[in-house]
């Protein structure tokens, strides 16, 4: 941590923050400049956690130097993580593909697009059971029978299956049916369910909520792993900018910078992302060609009448030529799909 | 809701979309224009809950017309909402003033803080005991420790107190011990706990989300009140946007903007909006000039050693001093402090 | 358009705007609803231009349904516009390759840098001359001195050149020397900019603003081509967000919403848009595949020491290796490069 | 500055950095952390313009210590600037009332208007000349025949006059008849633009960029200040956010960062932020609650019928009620009006 002084600060408030430090155990290096002193601090910065040093006279500002986070930081960690799910791995030598509906309607609904997920390349059938809607009065989900028609689908068709977890209930109810948790956007900052994803031992997959910053999102991932979990894989799903011409704006660069601070797998999701299905397909496409680990990508059997999200689903027709078109772009990323 | 047909719409398209929705008992009005032809529909749009009508032929875009709540919407409710809180009135004619630590740290502590709040106006006395961190390495709360020194306070002084919750063991435990719950602006969209804070009976102060829209917060007010709870009161505390002067950007003009579409109060936070403590005084005297029916701001005996957000708390000769001063501005506000 | 009446207007207020607009010259069709009243307005809205109709008793809201942009507009022109520069052509078919320095700073460094661009396949040099800085103090370009080095870097390997313009006096500087102007992000709305780029009739490459929105964007290009010059071509570049890991937020999913928009073609720079010369090769990447018709990208002989804008810029070797790469890639967006 | 430097950076790496700062005359001071090396620059940054720092190996980041504006930053100029225009001096003491119409449509209207806001007591009538708007079908503006209405209603009323300018022909043109010149939000970045009003010794509004941070927007100032032209006012207009129901959102707590960061005084424009006109007056008092030196208010004779921004016009009993009311807040701030 750095301590930047005011440009007038005299020598006696530079020392009463010098000496405060260096009562807490740490040692400071001064730096005097023409126009302000700064103070590098140096040692465990949690000795200093109740001191307010921005409140001491003439400190004008302090810059942290060091990342919050630990264990999902690439720095003490350079090796990329490969999350093992059911039969499937997650990571730098694959492309995994979780598709399905937004929101599990009904046993043949969900079957049926299971088995055209499976046919056409998917890993993973994806699909709703607890709905965090905007307005309580849209379908909330049939949650445990939804859970119960994940387990079938992933008997029937060897499918690993994953659902959004908003409560702890909702927790322990997937950990009897499905394979992976989702944490969605809106609950990236529920630190009581993100403790608890964690002590779950599940995999989990953590999107981005949807004002958070990088630094937030892995601070959010930090929760669950260290409960002792580190089977944890982060999905880009856009983010709220001004912009109104698709519902949120999808933040590709968001990869490559979290390959640069972090070890942990990303994903996208274009369909929430956009809320648009033509727009899916060359997202996700530039997605893998940005050095996505996966995606995640909603499809339906009839998405004119689909209960959640239809106008960004996928029907099986285009969900088949967008897997055929990846085939290439996963090639040209090393990957095997 | 509207639907706008794209430029070249056949008739056929048109007529595919107004048999739909008269099979389902709305009724149609048409209206052809020299580019585009738009589609009237009246009656009740839960009829049509299950079709997404955009993925029709040749159609252009929905534009809804009349908000997805209801409860929370002054069109249906135009008096201003009263929340009664212990002895106190949350509404119209008051200004409410709940002070306090961002973090209850020991029953010394916040006994002095209540006195001195109390002292200076105040009718509530907040503090939190249920700490929601950005990092999983800071200070997060002395949980139902926290809550009985909040009972204490509350017999000592003869002070309301609030509290925020972050789960339903919490808002069980806060129920035994505080007169108000807070939902924070992290959990503002978690469904699960809008919904417990709604069956909890009791009043509810409502953060708006980091980056919630006025509708979508709103909507999270309607699933507190369509559990049957009316009790609920706004809390606006800053959004996030590009700047970063300010931790995140107080939006004043959230107070017209919800008197025109919502009967419920809404009073400010500047401590949190702001990080700095001493923009908390100008903002909080606009928030009174602006219509707020009351601030939440943050005080501290020691803010150099406060355990959470000590840089923007006021200190007791600080918050003095504001209360003075807001005295006039209450006036010309109509109301009583 | 569309009018909005409050829940409660009566039968008189609903006439006062239905007889205003007949008045002047325009069609009117009701749609009473159950809870609101709405009007269609059919006919030519430029006769309502003085008329704020939001201001009349009982109107809720307008609702626009047609674009104020027509020249821009694919609704007006369906196919695709290519726009020919020198021995280039911008559009479906090809890859366009923008690549040099962020300042021309000497007539060396940019005879090797074109040279070195030229050698990896690209189709122009790019170099600024005028640069606008955020600072006065920081260095704002050799201007008509940079634009002659530019004309020989033309002559001596056949490149096609394009210079940033910030001022009337710019433009007609730049007529004399290179082959496309363009307008820079911090000029999208320097509306006498625009015009004076229309008037010289020369290809216009126009950024999208820091904060614009897809339809300012394309109105932004209505004011050049509304003075007879259709020769415009699109350069996302990044938008402003909250998130501080890249300098903007590159936003590639403009590339589908001005596909479905507007026929322009659209080009994306990841260099200004990330500012981190490592994001830059995935992103290129992930443009191509996402559907743009060309890239912007900044390279430099010596990043190091480089005036402007060195920490995202490629060097020779990085920018050889980019190319090569995106061979694959522009083979399966169908293009050639 | 400071040059945060990799984990693991090696002796020598961090040698490379410190022996290039010393060989352009500056002095580094290290600090040797347990995670990290940080390197402390002394001296005259200028000497290292053309040095890329973070390119260096193993360089993690630069962390800027001291503001790139000098001119405008309190801290080289502590005491408030008092900006004289014609008879009445911007700053401390007064609350300066500019108000008028979005744009000057006829003769009859200014002098109304003008007639109207003097005797309510404004000390300047403004009005737009030349009107940026987003699309180019729109009204543009009146140019110099609307200067030389703004010069009448000046003579007629004795009041102040100031205009919006939009290019170097417009200051020439301005400068001969109105007291004050005003560049747009969509300018603040147009470099050329501000230089010229610089030069102009003409007193300069500076409305803030539509996503423009603080520190942007005092290094808008300096450009004119550089210039030899002190006479600067800040003018807050909303910034563009992800809310949409204002046009933008006022950053009123801009005030209290501005005092903090800037000698410069800054009034504010409810009108534009927030395009609706009943929203202005609650949010007029807050601006001088919260510390403004001023306002700029939309005025109209006819809103119905204006040819801009009609919506979020006050009418002359509006903006007497308000003038009214504004007095008690006047002299709470401690000003004259």
């Amino acid at each position: 941590m750095i301590i930047v002084m005011k440009p007038n600060a005299p020598k006696e408030a530079v020392k009463q923050v010098t000496d405060l430090i260096q009562e807490k155990g740490l040692e400071t290096h001064l730096s005097e400049g023409r126009q302000v002193t700064i103070i590098g601090v140096v040692g465990d910065k949690n000795k200093l956690c109740n001191e307010n040093l921005t409140l001491l006279p003439y400190v004008d500002k302090l810059v942290p130097i060091t990342e919050s986070y630990k264990l999902s930081n690439k720095k003490f960690h350079p090796e990329p993580t490969r999350v093992k799910v059911g039969n499937h791995e997650i990571g730098p030598d694959t492309l995994t593909i979780m598709a399905g509906p937004c929101a599990v309607e009904t046993e043949e609904q969900l079957m049926t697009i299971a088995r055209a997920v499976k046919k056409a390349g998917a890993q993973f059938v994806r699909g709703g059971a607890y709905k965090p809607r905007t307005s309580p009065y849209s379908f909330q989900g049939l949650e445990e029978e939804g859970l119960r028609y994940m387990a079938e689908a992933k008997k029937e068709f060897g499918l690993n299956t994953i659902c959004e977890v908003i409560s702890e209930a909702a927790i322990e109810a997937a950990a009897k049916y499905v394979d992976m948790l989702q944490i969605g956007a809106r609950n990236m900052q529920n630190f009581q369910l993100l403790r608890e994803a964690g002590r779950s031992g599940m995999p989990v997959l953590l999107k981005r909520g949807l004002a958070a910053t990088v630094d937030e999102w892995l601070n959010a991932a930090e929760y669950i792993i260290s409960e002792g979990n580190p089977r944890v894989v982060l999905c880009e799903r856009g983010i709220r900018t001004y912009e109104t011409a698709t519902r949120n704006t999808l933040d590709l660069s968001a990869i490559p910078v979290i390959r640069e601070k972090s070890h942990l797998p990303i994903i996208v999701d274009p369909s929430h992302a956009t809320g648009v299905f033509s727009y899916v397909p060359p997202l996700a496409k530039a997605a893998v060609a940005c050095g996505a680990d996966g995606l995640m990508i909603e499809v339906h059997n009839d998405p004119e009448h689909a209960l959640s999200d239809g106008p960004q689903s996928l029907t099986f027709s285009n969900f088949d030529q967008l897997m055929n078109e990846l085939q290439a772009y996963t090639r040209l990323a090393g990957r095997t799909l």
